[in-house]
């Protein structure tokens, strides 16, 4: 790396000034592809082998809001992940189907040290922030702060044609499908959850860098049973 | 009963006018009872004994638009309806969440006999309809319409207090819970299904006596695949 800078500078006093500008534009993306690597976190592969049967998940499905701080493995959340809105097959479809298989849903990862994206592709964690948003969305429920683990869905209705009354549905469906995972996926890993529709959206837009049309829907704070 | 007819007819001769008025309503709610309690069908108890594991129904999730005309047992059909959006707690609570526990979706089984609500209290089927919509369900896409029975979910807006776009949207996620419950549950039960949103509005808003504010979101073709 710092051959390469020092490359770079010396190429800047040598050339012209559309040369320049092509070498900063060269480096800054260099830079930002060193910065984003350094931010990808590679998850355990899921095992997708506990043992809970579908019926018994179904049973046991309840909305629990009083955690322990105890931490959740990274093999237990890439499970959870993989659950919620893994890929299932070969050609990238999902567990969770989405309107005319539009896969318009984000999933954001909140802990204490950040908040992450979910990337089902390559089964890792993109680093979005260093802040720690949990007490921003656990707002008034305090109650729900305690869990380490925030799980946030959000809608991406710019992946849709048309953005109307109808798309703003099937986003909603959607959300449902990968919450419903969460909810039973939890059961499955002996985790405990809630799905909640408040939190502090302004705080979540800025955090994950949200654009218009990326509607924040459910959370679930993810953690074990108090 | 001709017991009772006779002497509701021998008091009628007999009293007032007003005694008439009365015991013509009796006889009007009696009968009403009687219809009703002819169309109203108790499903077995639902087993709950599937043995596929939540993780392999997930990894198995996949739309199936091609189905064989073989029926669907009752007994399947009780276990499919009760993972929907049965009662799995002795307080009444259900397999899906929905926001603020409103219990807000209403869930209609359609098959060649007709149209039926399903019942989660008493584990029944209501027959509201002799018609048989699933054409008018499978639309264009014909290929659906040969499954023996059609789910149909319905949000009920009018059990929210306001009805505007937040409760819409709530109404929208809480229809996506249900819907993954039965993707997930056809999986494990061996049947095949594939959650769509178009289906002649008109036709099942009239068959299933719907009123404004409760709204048609998904339908769910259900059936062994071909």
């Amino acid at each position: 790396m710092p051959l390469l800078l020092r490359i770079f500078f010396s190429l800047i006093h040598y050339n012209s000034m559309d040369m320049k500008r092509t070498l900063i534009i060269f480096a800054a993306t260099l830079l930002c592809g060193c910065l984003c690597a350094q931010t990808k976190v590679t998850l355990p592969a899921p095992m997708k082998n506990a043992t809970m049967t579908l019926y018994q998940a179904l049973q046991q499905r309840a909305s629990v809001r009083d955690f322990q701080t105890k931490e959740v493995s990274d093999q237990t959340l890439s499970d959870l992940l993989w659950a919620a809105v893994g890929i299932n097959r070969e050609d990238g479809r999902l567990t969770a189907p989405t309107a005319m298989n539009t896969q318009e849903i984000r999933l954001y990862v909140c802990k204490a040290n950040g908040c992450y994206e979910y990337i089902a592709k390559d089964n890792s964690l993109v680093k979005l922030s260093d802040k720690d948003v949990r007490k921003d969305i656990a707002g008034r429920q305090g109650s729900v702060a305690d869990a380490p683990v925030f799980l946030v869905i959000v809608s991406d209705l710019t992946k849709y044609r048309f953005q109307d009354a109808k798309t703003a549905q099937f986003g909603a469906i959607d959300c449902g499908y990968v919450s419903q995972n969460i909810c039973l996926a939890c059961e499955a890993l002996g985790l405990a959850t809630v799905p909640r529709a408040g939190m502090d959206e302004a705080v979540l837009t800025k955090e994950f860098g949200l654009k218009e049309g990326q509607v924040l829907l459910i959370n679930h704070p993810v953690g074990y049973e108090k």
